[in-house]
């Protein structure tokens, strides 16, 4: 059979011919003319494609062992799985990655693809399927509504799991900075108004923890995505799977995705929630907004040259524009800002979705499912620039920031401990009317002597709690 | 009958005892139970109120008109209506903002506060609805259906104005500083980085022209929240409503109102459709998310004093810290940052509402309303707020801005028409590696003379589009 | 002093002059013109200010344990905040939900009512300050950039616990209902097709896990919000604090929450960062989505009375229409619903918010904090409310959903294992278009004898995983 | 020069090797390494690739006409211009949707693509930039800040004019059911309970309308991208442009484009300002919620089969189910549903985008681009999908509603103006309690006579506004 050959199938609509090359069939074929949205097939999230395919394959041997399949069909079916665990047969997972049905085309997909690759494996041709049935052998005991959750979650796992990767090497980084930059003096700022001072060591750590931080909430989502429905069928109740179907099945796919995978303990609610999608959604929202926190605080320290914060200096990536020549933009931190927003806008598309679930299923699990792979894609893809090819490349303007802070009002709130909040406040408006700094407002004033005064503004005594002015003293 | 007796009423679940002091009865009393949510009462937006008054008004002079409700009836009716235009009963309109029945409450609520104070008007007793019935009389014609959507669309109008008014008031502040900053030249950015000169005139222009834009847009939204479906009764048959009874009751809205309304052309479809609401939901997220880019760029521009942007000083108006003396913070448009957050939130409660809405009905209408009406209202707050408290007080720092135009490398760019791209990438790298101005460069390396860089370093020359070294002159 | 007289105060704008009789300052005064926003005072929110006294108290202790702070003042300050903890004084915290300043004027107000309630309590004049003074003394070592965003979280805290007890009674409700409705047999419907049988008392126990699981979440949100930044100070670097006082006021505050607070190990993270909001934010959408689709399930389940599903009653609690006499509509579960849209509203404001914070603070933390309060009110009124008045009175219409099984074309699915899917496939067809149930039709062609069927049939093996005809039997 | 060598370039990084097949050059291939991002090329939406060739071809001619660019580069430059239009290399214009820096990329690789063909239409060889310059001719006058709002805004139209075709035929395709259906009786239900009778032609004429309405608003939202800022350069100004530019460019792209574009009058607020691509996509958001609203009643109404509404039936387009034979889903609404979400995501996005903007310019412009086009592209797919796969091929069940009618409590209401409110009120108590129909129950009591009943109940007596029992006549 060449590939401009058609080979006929059949479903409940009557006869349809699909292209006698491809390994899918009917099903497939008429998913892929119900829904023409995106032209993205599910094959650009290769981590579902995997997951579908272990899950097929502990199906398979769940219900070999179960007696319900024979050793033969048991064997094709899981060879097809490990090649496409593998990464082969791709191409042939073509439906929408927007798709009605609840992601019943998906599995349709996955079933098709297994059977005849199983067929041609038997040595049987393809569409042969009383020898090997893409629903009565390859789907045997499961039903949609509980393979399609259970790959999506597997998928998932695997997806999340290099996110976490991607933001634990961007902790590294930041961390790498924060000791680079520990002992650099500048101006911390609240509500964009000079505050007090810190290093650039301190700002930097913070990234690194907050970053750190959000991959820690990762792993707890993790354990939400890691409960499956595998074995309630159709609508969780079990109907026509195996009394001990959902926990083998459970064993065989933990050991296939080497993944700690539980079988849900109320398989109807968990048939139907689509609630551990909404809470890595959540963290995935949240680990966006505060990327793009501070990738907002990277332009802005970074901004200028010269008429701007100038504090730190992003490395040159690319020419800034068109028109001003030599001018360099913070163009990664720009891409991370609007991979974040995309993420946000994910987030309530996925709660709408979630939120529209009716009865027992969600049929909108696909864009959920859509959404959640995408938005973990593009973070992981925004972790991993923002790290190669920004922060590990950022230098300091180290004595620039050391003369705002030596100019700055904000050193007064250091004297308030010695000259009380209402002394203080005069003298900062004196310093800003004159424009003169407060140190010397202080020491022409006499309200401090200088040896005094030089301790207090000792850059370790400005960045930390207050150990007053002689080791051990309490305030006067 | 004093405030501690009590009025037995009657609805289909059978008695009821109301307190004999309120003007409202049962069917407001059980609301009250139903939906103890935020504890805010529908007064909170008295323009709903008012508008409530004109459509039960407008209501019964139709019912007259067409004979069907008696003079004396109607007066008793149109008595309270105007009395509560005027501002009175307004603390009986108790039933919460958020509740469920589609607005049945909120009509419920107006028909009997009407119906009772109708009643006191006619010198009859509260209660005693067989001379003047809440449903009977008051509603007759009418379903909450017909009334609520459209008393809720009156008030937006009246509280959309009440925007305008804020906004228009706002595009003159920012129209007068953009006058009084006509001729200071400062650096333009672009992705915070220095790129070429422009005057701070230019940049207030720029937020006029803005605020101003979405004042219109607002006017065009106003166009679809005129579109009414009185008459359409429950589901917008018009069942139970007189064939005449559409057409007069607009044309007795627009006399009481003093708006434009037109009766919608499919009454099924109106009644059932909250598109109008979506949509003037869109233009105020829209509204809010320029005032919260203007205000960040308020923010951004008086960063400082010292180790910030320091172009502009906003007004102080309150301490910034209970710690750090002197410190100044923008907290006027901080809390306009705020208010345009709520507003793009309510947008999406707004847009999940709308959603929601099945066959026939919007159920939700309540929270759209209450949605609308609280984003209506801080928003004109915040206009009003941002106007006196901050930008009426902006001045300049005129000499810093002009200082970081002389220092900066974005003055090369208005050297390519002479140039080239390629050579002023070259100029701008060196003047920034060796720490010099462009202008000093230019002259060393003899690429212009001294007239021609002076003319094309004129202010006027940086801030508008190119007109040559000579008047009509061309490229060479 | 009477009421109409003034107290006149002074800040960093000059003089000011208060109303004589209440307990804020100065500071406050000016909030309140600066921020006229929404008119709804923090006062709203009690735990909020219940929660700025716990702070203030253990500030106050700390402080004189470290000797900064003498016994009469620290006196004065506890008793003060031991009143508000008490409730007392709350009509004092007037200052707008909305506000700019990163919830400085918020604190200003807890500062001032103290200490003016302090110095009653010592027998001074209301504005003595030098006796006991709101920033020196009641704000000493600390920062609002510390303690607002602790007294948020402790105030959070309070306000999850309520909630947490409203779903754990919600649970019990839809548990209680899962065991009465145990033995009713209905159809089970998945994308809104009928799918296969199962138990309405399966459906309500979905409810109860559903909602049960939410509250385990917010269990684990609130390990997060237990993370404090007090001690910190302005930017998280502690100046100013006295070396010990970190450690010491989270024990105090501690003791008198009764909470399990820790001090966060990076404080300078801690106090820019609020991803400890975003989180607890994210599930509470997730609790408002669940809630929406139970709700969404409720008023499909109860659509009719005749010509919609009819197959649960919800109990009537007010008459449904001004104009249709005798309709009944779920106004329970469409408030509820209302409330979700709200909070996925507020979920987004929040998000936005975070994403708006620069460098070392969140200038934002009032909105996010009114977001998060209003969302956690409305929705532990809403699970009240939807308990109380809906669920507790919920009946079946148990012979419907009978006759809706036997008639259903899904009973289909149960004789898979014994005749295929392309089988069944055929029989469904034959079943649908000549009207037919599935049953008589199996029998007719004799496919299964009578007795395998009414086996297969049984109620209890058509809700749970299948065990063969005879017990221990395989498939032929 | 074959595919295998490379071509060596030049930026202000220093010298780059790029294929030497390509046409794109080095700040395009830096592009490519910095943006990794979706792996989604901007060819992706074509209608932005014309109109980027569109806007170059406009400025090359308006460049002649000023004299400052050569008839022989200015005919290259069209040529090549010309080829794009008309969809050639399309692939090479390969930056990710996902980029940083405002749009740089984008207008990079469109300058170096055209500069590159345009050398080989003049015989020279690709990278012979002296000859014909990317930037300095193709982008002669230009900056990116200028050039990709409009080209953006320029594609748009044409993608929003294909969305408006799909939805008049969809328009046309409900149209055509509401004749089809005219005379199909029915209940109407509100709050999804049986409210008073309509037709199914007055329901799907709704959709008709509700969509219709949804074109023309569309059609207001292009008037506002119809206003472009060409000739502004890098912020606005008009820098380096020359003083008649601005008008010519405008004209030659009316011209080429066939679109009633505009110049802003203010062009330094039109190249910072997004309003009007957040006011697109606000339509776009308003649609999405109407066709979800749709979709979810087509849902609703095709529920069953027999355990449903079962008014309409949707046809079958693919197996339901992998488990449940014989099932049939409405995936195509579903999918619509889905569409629908993520446009609601989209619009945050592209707020949230907005709302960054800073300064003179929107940085995140690309991403704002990246969610109009996939939404529009999205939405026309699904209306394209809903009316030829789903809404032609829509039957009904005419029996079966027109039983529910006749069994409906809500028949009632049509008595309101015979009986009253409150006796029809009892009267419905009764009938449902009774199970008895209204119409037995008025003729058994002897409240109407059976001729003025029959009239009453007539189908279109039920189905619009009241004109009593005899022509002409007034209540009792």
């Amino acid at each position: 059979m060449t590939s401009t050959e058609l080979r006929r199938e059949h479903d409940l609509l009557g006869d349809y011919e699909v292209p006698g090359d491809v390994y899918y069939g009917v099903h497939t074929a008429r998913a892929l003319e119900n829904f023409p949205i995106t032209g993205t097939p599910i094959a650009r999230y290769p981590e579902l494609i995997v997951a579908l395919a272990c899950v097929k394959l502990a199906a398979a041997r769940t219900n070999h062992r179960l007696g319900l399949l024979s050793a033969e069909r048991t064997d094709a079916i899981v060879t097809a799985c490990e090649e496409i665990k593998a990464g082969k047969l791709h191409d042939q997972f073509v439906v929408d990655v927007i798709q009605g049905g609840a992601g019943t085309s998906t599995n349709m997909n996955a079933n098709e693809v297994i059977a005849n690759r199983g067929l041609e494996l038997l040595g049987h041709s393809r569409g042969d399927y009383p020898r090997l049935h893409p629903l009565e052998h390859v789907n045997l005991g499961q039903s949609t509504n509980d393979v399609y959750p259970t790959a999506v979650k597997v998928g998932l796992q695997f997806a999340v799991h290099r996110l976490q990767l991607a933001m634990t090497e961007l902790v590294s980084a930041f961390a790498e900075k924060a000791v680079e930059f520990g002992g650099h003096l500048k101006m911390g700022r609240t509500q964009l108004q000079d505050a007090v001072p810190m290093t650039l060591g301190q700002e930097f750590g913070s990234y690194a923890v907050m970053v750190g931080e959000d991959a820690d909430r990762l792993g707890e989502a993790l354990v939400l995505i890691s409960e499956i429905n595998l074995g309630g069928t159709a609508i969780g109740t079990g109907l026509n799977a195996h009394l001990d179907y959902a926990g083998l099945v459970c064993e065989e796919l933990c050991a296939v995705t080497e993944l700690p995978l539980v079988t849900a303990s109320n398989l109807v609610e968990a048939t139907q929630d689509v609630g551990a999608f909404v809470q890595l959604s959540g963290v995935l929202k949240r680990t966006a907004v505060k990327l793009s926190k501070i990738c907002n605080d990277l332009r802005l320290l970074s901004s200028g040259p010269r008429a701007g914060f100038g504090e730190i200096n992003l490395p040159p990536v690319q020419a800034g524009s068109s028109i001003m020549p030599g001018k360099v933009n913070p163009v990664i931190p720009e891409v991370v800002n609007q991979v974040a927003f995309e993420v946000v806008g994910n987030d309530i598309a996925i709660s709408m979705a979630a939120e529209g679930g009716q009865l027992q299923l969600n049929a909108f699990e696909p864009i959920i499912a859509h959404s959640l792979f995408e938005s973990l894609a593009h973070l992981t893809a925004a972790c991993d620039t923002l790290r190669r090819r920004c922060v590990v490349g950022i230098t300091a303007n180290v004595e620039h920031m050391r003369s705002t802070v030596d100019r700055s009002i904000g050193l007064v709130t250091a004297l308030n401990p010695y000259i009380g909040y209402e002394a203080a406040t005069r003298l900062a408006a004196d310093a800003l009317s004159t424009d003169t700094d407060i140190a010397s407002l202080v020491l022409d004033r006499g309200l401090l002597t200088p040896t005094d005064l030089a301790k207090i503004l000792q850059p370790e005594n400005l960045t930390r709690p207050w150990r007053g002015l002689t080791d051990g003293a309490e305030l006067p």
